[in-house]
């Protein structure tokens, strides 16, 4: 998916919202657990009572590959059920060698067809490059993360410049805003004026939001530019909103919520 | 698998050579192709050719991935196929946040029975220290990799040090040299012996024998220690090394020169 259709969605939609399926058996609706895929059982559903009011799904390989072959069977069927006009995120943090990357752009973008795939940057440009060669393809890679560990190296400062700025300024010379977004996370909102200073046209996509504690306002006060430029994620916070029957539908209420935020901010873009 | 085991296996076989299984399908001998499953068949006639001259594989999950569902298929059969008393690596170079780094120590070493899997250290603590709660585990970090790319951040200097000896350092904090590694580049043999000043006991497994250039000389030289500590790898030079019938005999007779090097340094070692 290119820019500008993935724009577009997020204008007609009024919404940046993405949604984690990141499924682990022990949260999942017990009535779901008598399925043959229990997992594709519960990603479908929620698909189904979400997809008009969110413009990503980002499945996280974590999730599936705990399972096995029946694992990559879930997310297989997964992606096949989000629709084509949704973005869709391979949350697989990968990230090798040049001849090995161009393998992982095979499985994520041409076996799997999502539109793109998170890239862990610790092993430099060959790493990443071999993402960039694909039309309407994304390499969407770690700048600043949200999780306690990102302290440990991310922050850590080169004279002037701390690690995930280094990263980020550099990263986004090897592409261009039509091929590379960033993860920031969303526990930092104070970094994200910051951030926009380095790479004001890049879209970032910031996890954190709901079961890590980001702040949605301050994020998009700070992180949205006028064509959006956010795909602001929810995981554990809509997917285990409820545990019933009707889980999906306490599902999109969830996102409901999010969504008046982000339609709030939308609609003062326009302005 | 428990150090004290692996180490056995170093100074029975007097070897410390780990092969890579990375079955890239156009390049896998051509009769093979009409197996049903070419890449196991590739793999099986390797390991069956092997294991008694070496004492770890490391498939690496991007040349199975690519297949999909049919090459998780391969990847599991080929770990069933890897005997118990030999070292199973599986090159991954997974990294998350704390949750879904557990999800991933489930998929590799409870799903998949790996003894190790490899780790990009970028996103810090919670990313790797999920992989320690494991009894004869091994969390495999990179440190400095042998690629192109490993001086866009790797090299930058902090203050006095290295974004990898900071690393380095600090990982290994989180563990013992019981339950982490660190992988180091083969082609940066200078660099070998001030690694050793930082970790003077843990293993190291070195990637960049043969395809990409590194000296097994010189890093036997540097980095051997006194249980030897170090596992090198070879996969293309390896596994490539004949494309006819034979093919997995000419894979042992390149196993075998690389190990006369290796017995001449563990002798070296005993003195």
């Amino acid at each position: 998916m290119n820019r500008k259709t993935l724009v577009h969605q997020i204008f007609q939609k009024r919404s940046y919202l993405c949604i984690g399926l990141d499924p682990e058996r022990d949260k999942l609706p017990p009535h779901l657990l008598k399925e043959k895929d229990p997992v594709f059982e519960f990603n479908k559903q929620i698909i189904d009572a979400t997809h008009d009011i969110c413009v990503a799904y980002k499945p996280n390989t974590a999730f599936y590959e705990c399972d096995g072959i029946a694992g990559w069977q879930s997310l297989e069927k997964t992606k096949a059920h989000i629709p084509a006009d949704i973005f869709s995120i391979a949350d697989a943090k990968r990230g090798d060698i040049g001849n090995t990357s161009k393998m992982y752009a095979k499985a994520f973008f041409e076996t799997l067809h999502f539109d793109a795939l998170t890239i862990a940057p610790y092993m430099g440009s060959d790493s990443v490059k071999p993402f960039l060669n694909y039309e309407d393809k994304w390499a969407i890679v770690l700048g600043l993360t949200s999780n306690e560990g990102s302290s440990d190296f991310q922050k850590m400062t080169f004279q002037n410049n701390a690690l995930y700025e280094e990263v980020i300024t550099k990263v986004s010379s090897w592409g261009t805003p039509d091929n590379i977004m960033f993860v920031v996370g969303a526990t930092r909102a104070e970094d994200f004026s910051h951030i926009r200073t380095l790479i004001p046209n890049h879209f970032l996509l910031v996890p954190g939001i709901g079961a890590q504690g980001g702040d949605l306002d301050a994020v998009s006060t700070h992180g949205l530019i006028k064509d959006a430029g956010l795909l602001v994620n929810s995981s554990r916070g809509i997917i285990y909103a409820g545990k019933g029957i009707d889980f999906a539908k306490e599902a999109r209420k969830e996102a409901l919520k999010i969504n008046e935020v982000m339609k709030r901010h939308l609609d003062q873009l326009d302005k």
